[in-house]
């Protein structure tokens, strides 16, 4: 078998959203699909098992900061990512790229890769498309991404295509260096804020065969009416047979919007920080939870919800343990919060299946956005 | 029925220990038992169904940091501490006494009560036995402890035979005071280290007849042996068929010699306190599993170990986690400390049934003492 199989299920006839089953060799993904981030081997606050309870079947870890700590042949040795972190089902490696352009003045890009410093300890590094994928083949995920560049926000036309055609012959070199059979090694589409390059980039990707293509460089700045516009021109050229993963997005928003225009996976690092930060997701919109008006509040986060959380504690315990910088708090709050988003994923689902997306969309954000924030 | 009901079910023939069972409103926990401590309402770390996984039947919370934060009425208006942190086995408040003792110059005793400053804002309070009373009646424990005055180490003489006679005036007003019928009030033995204060200060505490007896002001700086010398004359003044809680003590070898002396309850933070600090208990001593000499090790903390911790993950994981500030990194700590103490418990109930508990004292120790530490 290939190290990742894609079927599209089912097609909605009113939107661009599809239905479908990613699997790997540790487990089927039902799709559309939202990936919680586990940046460095762990998903913040959260163990394994309290994973699976919220209905993760598929987590994000983050190439850069594994690299970095405790480093790639370390977890090699221990018997790869799986293993390491003690999670049976499916991991996607991101490239490592995003973090280092994110570094600003720390780095420097060049033809052959990009130097960088550790935000750490300032020590030099250097990550090139080979250097990516061994990093990515050493960790072992199911799915690796090739290594690109993320144009900054704004950028003007030029720099933008001279980052876009970069990214489409690092992609090439990507390719040519990940020899890792069980792994499946996914493209990653930029262009930044224009139509041409984004169509142009797609048509670059495409060429080259991926099992699967990363929508890169959005959610980066932009209005979110633009990254709507850029996903509309991008989707219709990926292949129909090949999950689309628009990277780094999970608001619930988002989340509805991006699903209609037919992407597969999302991943974002949105539910578990702002929890850290004491604001949860309801359906009225987000929650802060801190704020003195929960101090008495004994009904939970939400009466309907059935995660561990809800089904236990209350807004005034919560606000009290994260008053009292207690941990438990951070991990009630992350707990709700995924379990929010991914069982969003799932009335998604349904919805597509039922051919009510649209209507789901309109009563959803109808709701969410009547609340508080 | 009595709030609590203690019956003591085997009486060891080589040692002072004793098999018991202690029942409250909320469950049987059998004797000796180690209750861990869960200062603002939550076990640090941990939740509530890891706690009972672990095999805790009784914890502790502490009156004074409830008294500030949430504060008590809002305890007992969300339904009392049970309900409020969602623990529904039993639990047990200590009085306050201790940690408004520990404040030094920012407290003022007096016949009445303690004048103190809060550590959290400076702001102005006083406990007397009373006070103390109704907040621990509030907060709705199924045991509450006497309010008591814990001499400092070294104290001299007169000073700590006016404190003891203190503590047992505050122990009549303490039962005067206490009219929670759901609730039991122990009271608190003490007399610093002086025997003839220990012993006098026990007559007067049994003369009032209480349901379980605390012995405190020990573990305060002493030499181990001058606790156990303390213990011998105390312990003989106690009725026998009441429960004896020897507070604020845990590490795995006073729990043995204090077993082995006639106690029957334990609490401290040792386990938990030493867990965040990224340092485990293992039966050859504690492991400081920071060090780098565990950076590449990837057995677990104790390979032949049940808990969740080393049921799943590695050393070298584990230390990962805590060297990179990952909350999962403290929880894991946290369980396997729990988990360590808890089974030592029963394995020492399982040797007093035995007869044998002489004998594991001296191969445990041995084994404990000629590791790390």
């Amino acid at each position: 078998m290939r190290p990742v199989e894609f079927d599209v299920t089912y097609e909605s006839r009113n939107t661009w959203a599809r239905l479908g089953t990613l699997k790997t060799n540790h487990g089927v993904t039902q799709t559309p699909v939202f990936m919680p981030v586990g940046t460095q081997a762990t998903v913040k606050a959260t163990s394994p098992r309290e994973l699976v309870e919220v209905g993760a079947h598929i987590i994000l870890a983050n190439t850069y900061h594994l690299y970095l700590r405790p480093g790639h042949r370390l977890v090699e040795e221990s018997g790869g990512l799986h293993r390491f972190m003690a999670w049976n089902r499916s991991i996607l490696t991101d490239s490592g790229g995003f973090q280092v352009f994110s570094l600003g003045d720390l780095r420097k890009i060049t033809e052959e890769g990009v130097a960088f410093r550790s935000h750490l300890d300032g020590s030099k590094h250097f990550i090139s498309p080979e250097v990516s994928m061994e990093i990515q083949m050493a960790l072992g995920a199911d799915i690796a991404m090739a290594f690109d560049e993320c144009a900054p926000y704004p950028a003007d036309y030029q720099y933008t295509k001279d980052s876009t055609l970069l990214t489409s012959r690092w992609a090439r070199r990507c390719q040519a260096a990940h020899t890792r059979e069980e792994q499946a090694l996914f493209g990653i589409v930029q262009g930044g804020m224009y139509a041409d390059l984004r169509k142009q980039s797609a048509d670059d990707l495409v060429s080259l065969d991926f099992p699967g293509y990363g929508i890169g460089g959005l959610s980066v700045g932009e209005p979110k009416e633009l990254m709507y516009e850029l996903l509309e021109v991008t989707v219709p050229h990926l292949p129909k047979e090949k999950p689309r993963y628009l990277m780094g997005v999970g608001s619930p928003d988002c989340l509805i919007e991006g699903v209609s225009r037919g992407i597969d996976m999302f991943d974002c690092v949105l539910p578990t920080r702002i929890a850290r930060h004491g604001t949860v997701f309801t359906r009225n919109g987000t929650m802060t939870i801190r704020n003195a008006a929960y101090s008495r509040d004994f009904i939970p986060i939400e009466p309907e919800c059935e995660c561990y959380t809800c089904q236990h504690f209350s807004r005034a315990y919560i606000r009290h343990l994260l008053n009292t910088g207690e941990i438990l708090g951070v991990r009630l709050t992350t707990i709700h919060n995924l379990h929010f988003l991914l069982r969003l994923m799932e009335e998604i689902r349904e919805h597509i299946a039922g051919d009510t997306l649209p209507e789901f969309r309109t009563t959803f954000l109808g709701q969410y956005y009547g609340g508080e924030i």
